[in-house]
């Protein structure tokens, strides 16, 4: 009940490159005051790359939030004046190295929206051709194919740690 | 390729209840130095509550950090010294009112691995039975039954905006 909510205060305590910090003093439909810690969060896109025999392209690489390597799909933040289309194709060609002849938009979500307001769109990437762009020089990155038979048995193994490629994945399995 | 990373610096510019903010200054594999903000968040959990009849329950609430209502399944953080499927248990009752006799675990995931280790471990909750705990008085929630021939429109509808929660519908219905 949106209505009955109200922002009373609201402070950036950090202003970044990626992210925003940002406490909201809100008054509760109970009447309670209470604080919210959020985090503004640069938009985002991934794409599950598909081959053309149904095989799909996952990378590994190193993050420093969790301290570890992880799987996942494709994916990067939008340049500023950048359509999410457009961020697609970019990222495709920098972390992979394919452009896609099809970009098929599958859906856009929030992350955690419990403290962050970053979104995802997720597009399937189809009718891959070899076309490198510069990567980005941050970004150490190794790719794996995975038959779309054995998509199950990877997400039960636990090995997927990532939300959004989980989120992918399975979608993928459930559309056919 | 882990090893070469190296942390230099790490310094905390918040420390929160729910979240810290962390500035890293890293060595890339290239040499090149560069910082990364990185959001330390308490960890949490999410269920898919499925009812006899196979359909499953949502729930709508205002989230202050996208100022907006959204559809998730219920979830929430865990509380100190808590274990998952205490966490799993306990919000279940406060935020749907009903236990559950099965709660299988079906995995941990990240849900923004490039700038928060916010963990989120998902259960599939099946025999439900009404048990209500005093839910948080600051959540206002509305339930929401979808019966499982109707999910994949949902889906595919746009409407579930939330990650863990498209990860869990997907997966729900990639695994009959």
């Amino acid at each position: 009940m949106a209505g009955d909510w109200a922002v009373l205060h609201s402070r950036k305590l950090y202003e970044g490159r990626i992210l925003n910090l940002r406490l909201d003093e809100v008054r509760l439909p109970s009447g309670r005051l209470a604080v919210r810690e959020i985090v503004e969060h640069r938009p985002a896109v991934a794409m599950l790359p598909v081959a053309d025999d149904g095989s799909v392209l996952l990378i590994r690489q190193y993050r420093d939030a969790i301290r570890q390597e992880i799987l996942e799909i494709p994916a990067g933040i939008l340049n500023p004046g950048e359509s999410p289309r457009e961020a697609a194709r970019r990222e495709l060609q920098e972390e992979i190295g394919f452009d896609a002849k099809q970009l098929e938009e599958w859906g856009t979500f929030f992350t955690s929206p419990g403290f962050s307001d970053e979104q995802v769109t997720l597009f399937c990437a189809s009718g891959l051709v070899e076309s490198r762009l510069d990567p980005d020089e941050d970004e150490f990155i190794r790719i794996l194919a995975v038959p779309r038979e054995e998509i199950p048995v990877l997400l039960d193994s636990g090995r997927i740690r990532d939300a959004k490629t989980l989120a992918a994945l399975a979608w993928y399995l459930a559309k056919k």
